[in-house]
């Protein structure tokens, strides 16, 4: 004679939008025969063919949820973003704005290298098609754009979507990028961080065949990634598509307000381009001179301004840039988003692991796990937002045009790498340790009919 | 028949300034047996009775130049400045501005708490003397304040003092703080880098008796370090003299130029600090009120806006705030020339073991000593510099004022814990033994005849 048998619902997990952290989230889900469905508004992957780079550390959060994740990286051709034969992978700085003759000792010197990113670089259409094809028929559905979530009965959350169809699930995991409903949703409409902000600054992207792109870096530049930084602006170039063609992006400060109308993006053009970085450096502009004539101008926006002050309420909860979009300067935006995802599939793990005899056991147990969510990821995906902005105000220092002060903006690169450090030598397992000890102590807590909220106290902050 | 003996001249070494960093270093030398000549420019220790901590990190850098000056520390009666019976010696952050209510469950709860910094608070006036009594007689020399350093014959270095008299020493270390007289003769008069620039803070300092400190603010946070942070000020008290009293300063934000005339205090007033502090939290009102009618009130300068390009030149050699001056935000700027002080002693022992024939061969060992030094030490003291700005710049945000963006505000303690730990976790033991290596390699370069400059390259960043 056996235990006896305790009821163990698995609950239903609804998913709002369909990109790279949603999908993940689902294969960790599917993996541990958790039920789910994914909810994309569009009639099919979004994603545009711009390229994705994950660090070492993102690819470990991978390997944690589902090695299946990792395997489909590799099948989309994912490849190192630069030094291709050097496992520390540099990123390069050089100065790009101050005219030194190539007979000069500082010219085109990198002001600094860092190593140890790892970063594997990819498309991101390819790379969603490829963990689509992991997932079981069925999973995502497309043209369902969510409208609103309600309380329904026995602790179910209703979604209902534009076309008049209507959904239940036990938790709902907002996946929906920077403009998500889901924020809108648990925030509501007017409160400041359901809207994220303009940074006031904007980006042009292009691909330049290798052949020019040599003729204007040189071999070796080319080959390897490199920003180049000025007063108010900064380059960033690196080799893609086996080395075919190099990706280059434009970031530009900015003062004026936003002007798209609604949108984040805007007709632009190299014209403009040219004319910002009048007086760069000739290798700079010799690359500018390389992208097309008419260009998209991309307005960055995010929530560094307001930020959400949870990530979680009840039995939804927010994840990626749903929950944290950040301005891109760290290249990272994904990666923390994937620990995200190695954080979620844990927690609700062990929702499913342990024995809930009644749907409201289950769903105290869903509410537990958002709040241990929220209290294990904020700090950092928080201070991603906030770093984000600090280094592009580094990239973008004034002091580079002023000979007096160039001395100074020199002195950033200790902070740039112990930032670069922070996001790229996080211990993903040890993560998974503290997201497992939260969950326990706050269950237990719980348990005990004390208030989980007390365990929001800064003291966490303790070592 | 033993090795011919080599002629192994012991440099002489003068250290201009007599400030605490300078007399360790004078400790550090002495127990080497090198000759060592302090020149300090006042009639006798002008260090005025103000308090000075020291974390964990700078007193193994202390045990390491010499067991004698932590014994020294001790005999002072330095204490713990908080937290007496809890190693982790916490430091901590109170919202000092909005006006919580007692049964407000944030009423002066700690936003954020760091603790392991290891603080033990003394005296200024008393270490110095304790310091001075472990030094040979007539190693200190007062009443000679430096006009200038000029090359003299073989390779020496001779200061010229105000009262006509002369010294030659083989180098010249400048410990001769902020306004230093030695970096203005390495760097030329009209450098920028030659006067510090004023932060546009203004600190205030007062002592309270514990028992109307308690009365302001509670037996627990009088007897604990706490920063109260707001819009434009913040206030930080810890206990001292055995818990008798507790040591204010009053921290604001000053858009105004400095208007002292060539000095860096200025009179100041309760009033002043009452008025800036408008519509702050009761507690810190109360307690301001404690503090004199008449203050004075020290305007902060630092080297952030116009750092030394660099801090060597030839046989002479710049260390703590001659060399980098911060704003005192982080409490480090003493901790961080302890560093430099255990940096040098070691390259300079190093000197003194290579057998070197001629007056030649010592010129280029210091040489190369004191091109190390500003390899091994640059990076972390501008960062110090850089920091100290911007942690004054989140303890003082505008949007601690705003109900809208607190919660932004209240994002900053992630990087205020990374940048305390990266001053607190610093291994001294760790920059012992890269300090020995870039002496050794700069010094088979140099003998190659090689530039030493070209080890100056910025790929030291790679990991």
């Amino acid at each position: 004679m056996g235990d006896p048998v305790h009821a163990t619902p698995k609950p239903q997990i609804a998913i709002v939008g369909g990109g790279i952290v949603s999908m993940i989230l689902a294969l960790g889900l599917t993996r541990q025969n958790i039920p789910v469905r994914v909810y994309e508004r569009a009639a099919g992957f979004r994603e545009i063919g711009a390229g994705i780079a994950f660090s070492a550390c993102a690819r470990r959060c991978m390997e944690l949820v589902d090695p299946a994740i990792t395997a489909a990286l590799k099948r989309c051709g994912a490849v190192p973003v630069s030094d291709e034969n050097d496992d520390n992978d540099y990123l390069r700085w050089i100065d790009g704005y101050n005219q030194h003759r190539p007979d000069d000792p500082s010219y085109q010197r990198p002001l600094a290298q860092i190593g140890g990113a790892g970063f594997c670089g990819c498309r991101r259409d390819q790379f969603l098609e490829e963990l689509a094809k992991d997932l079981p028929p069925g999973v995502i559905e497309f043209r369902k754009r969510m409208e609103s979530l309600e309380l329904g009965k026995e602790g179910k959350v209703v979604l209902a979507f534009a076309d008049g169809t209507m959904a239940e699930a036990d938790a709902v995991i907002g996946c929906d990028g920077i403009k998500s409903s889901v924020r809108k949703s648990i925030l509501g409409a007017h409160h400041p961080a359901s809207n994220a902000q303009y940074t006031n600054n904007v980006a042009y992207r292009g691909l330049i065949p290798m052949e020019p792109a040599i003729g204007a870096l040189g071999h070796w530049k080319a080959n390897n990634f490199h920003h180049h930084v000025g007063p108010g602006a900064h380059v960033t170039h690196y080799p893609v598509a086996n080395h075919q063609a190099i990706n280059v992006a434009v970031f530009l400060s900015d003062e004026k307000p936003w002007s798209g109308d609604g949108t984040m993006v805007a007709e632009g053009s190299r014209d403009e381009v040219e004319a910002a970085l009048h007086g760069w450096h000739p290798t700079v502009l010799n690359l500018i001179k390389l992208l097309p004539e008419k260009l998209t101008t991309w307005g960055l926006f995010d929530m560094w301004e307001y930020p959400a002050p949870k990530y979680n309420k009840g039995c939804v909860c927010l994840a990626g840039d749903a929950a944290h979009a950040a301005s891109p300067h760290h290249g990272a935006g994904a990666c923390l988003g994937v620990e995200d995802a190695l954080c979620l599939t844990t927690l609700l793990g062990q929702v499913c692991k342990a024995p809930t005899t009644s749907a409201r056991d289950l769903t105290t147990a869903l509410e537990v796990a958002f709040e241990a969510f929220d209290a294990v990821r904020r700090r950092r995906t928080q201070w991603l937002v906030n770093s984000s902005r600090r280094v592009c105000d580094l990239y973008h220092q004034s002091e580079w045009a002023d000979p007096n002060r160039w001395t100074k903006a020199d002195t950033c690169f200790e902070e740039i790498r112990d930032r670069s450090y922070k996001i790229w030598h996080f211990d993903a397992d040890e993560m998974v340790e503290q997201t497992l000890r939260e969950y326990k102590s706050r269950l237990e807590l719980q348990r005990n009919h004390d208030q989980v909220q007390d365990l929001r106290i800064k003291d966490s902050y303790v070592l």
